[in-house]
C-alpha cells in the first residue's frame, strides 16, 4: 500500500492564491487515475500568515512543514504588509533556514517554443539549458551583525567551510547527472568570502574528476549569461549573487511566469515555488499566468515523489496550451487564469 | 596663457598598454592644432606597478596622481600576478579610496549604429540611454572586518549616512541635467545597508522635486535592464551591486570594447578608464580594440578639461571607423589595433 503524501500548501499573497488554485486543479486532474494519493495541508505563511496568524511564519507552520513530504509555496509579499513588524519576506528567509534548505535549484532552459519570447536574439539563446544552484541559508542574507542605525548600517557576509562544502557537493553531483560541467561564480578578486568559496570549489572539484570546472567573477558572469548562456551546465553561486543572477537567467528565457524552483536540504521536505513575485498590480483580475505554478507542481512530483509519469502529463498539458496559444495576457493571449487552467485539465482528461 | 594640464598615465597590463598607446596617439592628433597643452606623467600601477616598483600602488603614484588634473588608466591585472602578495586589483581599490573617488559613472547608450551588435532584439534595446552612478569607496568592498580563515570567511557591507548622502546628491544632480529621472537600486527587502540606502535616497530626493524616483530590488533590476533599458535615466547603486549590474548594462550594448567610465570625488582629479578587463588571452597579438580607450580620452577632455570641441573630433573619428568597418576582430573586422588607430588619426587630420 502506498502511503498518503503530505503536501503543505502555503498559498501565497496577491496573485499567489490565484495560481495556487490553478496548480492544485491540475494536480488533481493528473493524479485522478493514478496510484498516487496525497493530502493537502493548508498553513498560514507570508502576508497570509500575518493576516491569519499574526506572523509571516507561525510556529505551527514550521512544525507542520517539518512533518510534510513536500512544501508547495506560491508567490508572497506585497505593499499591504510594507509596514508590518515582520514582513512576509522575513518568513521566507526563516522557513529556508528552519527547514535547512541550503540549496535553491533553478532550471534555465529555453525550448524551441520559447525562443521567440526571449529578449535575446535567437543565436544567443538557442540550446540554453543550465541549472543554477544557489546557496540559500547563509552568506549576506544571514550573517551577523546586521545593524540599521540612525547614521550607519551594516550587513555581514559569512560562510563556513561546511556550508560551502555541502553546496559544492550538491552542485557537482547534479553536474554528474547532467553535462558534467560546473561554473563557480564569485567575486574572489575582492571579497574574502569569495576567495574562500573558490578555494573550496577547487578542493571539492577534485573528488569529481569527470566534471570540468570554470570560474567566473560575478560581474563577468552577468555578461556571459547574456552572450553565451548555452555554454553553462551547473552554476554554483553564493546566496546574494544567486538571487541577482538567477533573475537575470530567468529573464533571458523571456518566461519568468513559467519557471519553477526547488529548495532542498540534507533531509526533510523540499520546498517548491515559482520564481516570480506576487504581482500586486494584476492581482484580483483573474489574469495571472498559472504556468509557473503548474510547472512547480510537476517539479514536485518528479523530485520529491519520483512520479515522473504524472509530471509528464502535466508538462504535456503545458506544452499543449502554449502551442495552441491558450495563454494569459502576459504571454500575448486573451485567456483568464481559470480558462487556461481548464484547458490543461481538459487536455489531461483526454490524454488519459 | 593656458596652463599645461597634467595627465597621469597608468598604462595597464596585457592589452592595457596596447590600447593606451592608441588613446594617446588619438589625443595627440586631436590636440595638435588646439590651444590645449598637456603633459603626460607615466606612473607605475597594477601589475606594471608590481613589476616596476614592487607594489600595485606605490606611494609615488598616489602622490603624483593627487597633484594631477586627471588620471588616465588602462585595463589592469592578469594571471601573471595571481600569487602576488598584493594583486593588481588591490591597487585599483586603493587608488579609488586614496583619491576619494566615491562615484563611478558609466554611460550605457545604444546608438542606431550599435543596435545590431546588441545581443538583445532591437525592440528591447532601442533608445537606451542611461547612466549608472555606482558608489565606489565603501560598501562590501571596504567594510571591516574582512577575514579569510581556515574554516570560515567574513566580509562586511557598511554604509555611513555621509557616504550614501553624497552619492545620492551626485546622482540627482546628474539627473537634473539629463531626463530628470532617478532609479534607486538596492535589496532593501533583505539587507540593512539597503534599507538605509533606500531611506536616504527618499530623503535626498525631496530636495530635487523636479526629479522623479523609482525603486528596484537588485534582482528585479537585472531583468529590467534587459527587458526595458530605455526607461532608465540615472541609476544610483551601491558598490557591489553596481559592479555587477554595470557589466550587465555594458553587455546589452554589445560593445564592452567601446565603453569608457569615470570616477569622481569631491575635489581632486577624476580617474578615467575603459570598463573592460586586460584580456590576457589576446594580449601581444596587436588586435585589441582601441575604441574604449579612445572614448575614455574623449570623456576626459569633456569632463575634466571642458574641451568638448576636441572631444567631438575624437568621437567623430570613432563614428567614422565604425561606419566604415575599420575595426578589430572582436567587432567583426580584420584590422589591427595600430591600423584602426591610424585610420582615426588620419581622419582627424583631414577633418581639421
Ligand atoms: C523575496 C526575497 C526575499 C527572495 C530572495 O531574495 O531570496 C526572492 O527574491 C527570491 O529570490 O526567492
Ligand atoms: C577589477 C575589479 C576589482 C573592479 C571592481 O570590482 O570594482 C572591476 O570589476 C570594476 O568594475 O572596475
Amino acid at each position: 500500500m502506498t502511503s498518503v503524501k503530505k503536501i503543505v500548501v502555503l498559498k501565497g499573497d496577491y496573485i499567489g492564491p490565484e495560481i495556487m488554485t490553478a496548480g492544485l486543479s491540475v494536480l488533481d486532474a493528473a493524479t485522478r487515475n493514478e496510484a498516487f494519493s496525497y493530502e493537502l495541508i493548508d498553513a498560514p505563511f507570508g502576508g497570509d500568515g500575518i493576516d491569519r496568524a499574526g506572523d509571516p511564519l507561525p510556529q505551527s507552520t514550521i512544525d507542520v512543514s517539518k512533518q510534510a513530504d513536500a512544501v508547495l509555496l506560491s508567490a508572497i509579499g506585497g505593499p499591504k504588509w510594507d509596514n508590518a513588524p515582520r514582513r512576509p519576506e522575513q518568513g521566507l528567509l526563516e522557513i529556508r533556514s528552519k527547514l535547512n534548505l541550503f540549496a535553491n535549484i533553478r532550471p534555465t532552459k529555453v525550448t524551441q517554443a520559447q525562443i521567440d519570447r526571449s529578449p535575446l536574439k535567437p543565436q544567443y539563446v538557442e540550446n540554453t539549458d543550465f541549472v543554477i544552484v544557489r546557496e540559500l541559508t547563509s552568506g549576506a542574507y544571514f550573517g551577523k551583525p546586521r545593524k540599521l542605525e540612525a547614521h550607519q548600517a551594516i550587513d555581514t557576509m559569512y560562510y563556513s567551510e561546511e556550508e560551502v562544502t555541502r553546496i559544492m557537493h550538491q552542485g557537482f553531483k547534479m553536474a554528474q547527472k547532467r553535462n558534467k560541467h560546473v561554473t563557480i561564480v564569485d567575486k574572489s578578486n575582492v571579497l574574502a568570502t569569495s576567495k574562500f568559496w573558490r578555494k573550496i570549489a577547487n578542493e571539492v572539484g577534485k573528488s569529481y574528476p569527470d566534471v570540468t570546472i570554470d570560474y567566473y567573477y560575478v560581474d563577468a558572469m552577468t555578461m556571459a549569461i547574456m552572450s553565451k548562456p548555452a555554454t553553462f551546465d551547473v552554476v554554483i553561486i553564493p546566496n546574494l549573487f544567486g538571487d541577482i543572477l538567477s533573475d537575470e537567467a530567468a529573464q533571458i528565457t523571456g518566461s519568468i511566469g513559467q519557471i519553477p524552483s526547488m529548495s532542498v536540504g540534507e533531509s526533510g521536505p523540499n520546498l517548491y515555488e515559482p520564481i516570480h513575485g506576487s504581482a500586486p498590480d494584476i492581482a484580483g483580475q483573474g489574469i495571472a499566468n498559472p504556468i509557473s505554478m503548474v510547472n512547480t507542481v510537476a517539479m514536485m512530483l518528479t523530485e520529491s515523489f519520483d512520479e515522473k509519469k504524472i509530471a509528464d502529463k502535466i508538462t504535456a498539458a503545458v506544452d499543449y496550451i502554449i502551442e495552441n496559444h491558450y495563454v494569459t495576457p502576459d504571454m500575448g493571449g486573451k485567456m483568464t487564469t481559470d480558462e487556461v487552467t481548464q484547458k490543461m485539465v481538459d487536455y489531461i482528461k483526454k490524454y488519459e
